[in-house]
């Protein structure tokens, strides 16, 4: 398993690793929404800003379906790179790992079956609350209920998740939790200095050090979903959180509901980790003791000028593309250049049928 | 296995059996909805007729939390006997069997996470089609994604279902494939006359001997999702169709989706077999060449009346109890005694709870 490093705790990540060689996997797909995607230039999910709410189902639709119904192309940027989602579907599919989309807040349903939960979306955390008590609560409650059931019914839990806007609710999280976060975009030049002015007015709504309260106050649905998720699935089996910063903030968060951290894992690309702008591998040791498993995809060798942008900063991660990746490897044992060979297949397939 | 009886082809049986020995299963429960159920005197699925729409979703309730959310009560008869579902949750938790609700066309939505489908609740047969072609076309579609899905995640996919109104399309249905069927009811007295007269006026609508149209005129959301999810599941692992009447409807429309028939099973209680005003066996043996296996509650031997109804023609079976049954048997060797005193314990905790 020579393409999968590891961080964080090394003899944890070994022992993850060993135990699920050849295991069956099961990938979940969260999607959500908050309206604080709608700031101007806050997010590239989508390739205008009507289309960021469309984002997330579009993304579980490209999985399943390998196009998009709720909007006619698939999911990216404004000048045309592709979703991660295009890299989830190759890994998973390559390794023939089954996938549940579930809807936590989404505000656009997904034109598929889907595990409903009826959260409705967070709110601009700008303008007060992102969550109201209840929403925060049933969140966490109806995770845990997911979390258990998924679990139960796969060796490996892969937790994925797209949330247009989500990097800034999980810097805003880690900073109302005294976390010193700096975090990952899915743009080149990581706005910085907007996500902090947003994040430092939102912090101005905390008068309180209870995590439920400041993490409903400055989150979106995802977090506190996430978190119950990995609370009572890693009491049955071992999890992947495929992600990169948000993932952190179910982390930082889901430290106040518990989780097992002999069974739990991070799961990413090699972008993320590799990301100046954010200090990901300092935030994960400081919130968890567990592995921070990382594959590089090599999309920089593809010949591919949309394949390689994901390497020059764009999108980074999303989707659970990282720990897709990292999920395939373990059960077929695929190397990262068959991996990028079907990448580069897929990518064909979508820009020549569309 | 003593206690499971073999009927149809029990060579068959008796190798499906033998492959299930301590596996595991998955229990999925698809909640659903007919108009037609709105006709006076045609179901017991609810202690008044406003209550009827809320029974498959606080069957679904009951299953999962051990009480309701969508009403006060668990779902009985008028006079006060407790839905199947009591012995369905008790034979899934005595195997630690884990369970998922599909909403595949509830009038009213479970207050628990579930698969949606956002299929629509079947109209009144008597008053026109009971499904739209394209409502119908996507519920055999979602069928077959969710089919795909759930069995790719265990051994055995048992299949129960809750639709108030259920055996009276089941048997349109049946009667317009041509197949020569008298149903069971949760009525002890069942209402045969009534039945009758409901489907041969609903026969009136159908012109044709195609099965997509006549299932959709004359039949209810679940017919065509549980068909299709068989069509899938059948593939991947084996499969319980875990009731009586509905799941022979099931069968006879499948035919026309195809079915792996080595890799299918019908599950159910004596009580359906024993019916004589039903000719159970006769029907699944003239559409399809699979087993059915048979459990004996032996509910007859208990000492609460409402648990001695079942054995006495009420009920007889619905949220997959007998399926339920058979497969906690097939994975953990319990005797059909211990169960009893297991369903025992459980009524009297929801009698005094309450």
């Amino acid at each position: 398993m020579n393409d999968i490093e590891i961080y964080g705790n090394i003899e944890k990540g070994q022992a993850f690793q060993k135990s699920l060689e050849k295991k069956n996997f099961l990938f979940s797909f969260v999607i959500s929404y908050t309206a604080t995607s709608e700031i101007p230039g806050i997010t590239f999910a989508g390739s205008n800003p009507d289309l960021i709410q469309f984002t997330p189902p579009a993304d579980a639709e490209f999985l399943h379906y390998g196009y998009c119904k709720s909007i006619d192309q698939i999911p990216m940027t404004p000048d045309g790179k592709p979703t991660p989602a295009l890299l989830t579907k190759v890994a998973l599919e390559s390794a023939s790992i089954p996938h549940v989309v579930i809807n936590a807040g989404s505000k656009i349903n997904p034109q598929l079956p889907y595990i409903q939960t009826e959260l409705p979306f967070g709110k601009n955390i700008t303008q007060g609350p992102g969550m109201d008590e209840s929403a925060f609560l049933k969140a966490v409650d109806y995770g845990r209920i997911i979390g258990r059931t998924l679990a139960s019914l796969t060796d490996c839990l892969v937790i994925g998740e797209s949330i247009p806007g989500g990097t800034t609710t999980a810097l805003a999280v880690m900073r109302g939790l005294g976390i010193d976060a700096k975090v990952s975009s899915s743009i080149p030049k990581n706005p910085v200095e907007l996500k902090n002015r947003i994040v430092t007015n939102a912090l101005k709504n905390i008068s309180t050090d209870e995590p439920f309260a400041i993490a409903s106050t400055l989150g979106d649905p995802m977090i506190p979903f996430v978190a119950g998720m990995i609370s009572t699935a890693t009491e049955v089996s071992r999890v992947i959180l495929a992600g990169g910063t948000q993932m952190a903030a179910v982390l930082s968060f889901g430290r106040s509901l518990g989780f097992n951290t002999d069974k739990l894992a991070i799961g990413t690309t090699s972008y993320i980790v590799d990301d100046t702008t954010a200090n990901f591998l300092e935030i994960i040791k400081s919130v968890a003791d567990i592995p921070v498993l990382v594959v590089n995809p090599h999309l920089d060798k593809s010949n591919i000028d949309g394949l390689k942008a994901f390497a020059n900063g764009f999108a980074k991660e999303g989707v659970g593309a990282g720990g897709s990746i990292i999920a395939s490897m373990l059960k077929t044992g695929i190397t990262s250049e068959k991996i990028l060979e079907l990448i580069e297949k897929e990518y064909s397939r979508i820009f020549t049928s569309q």
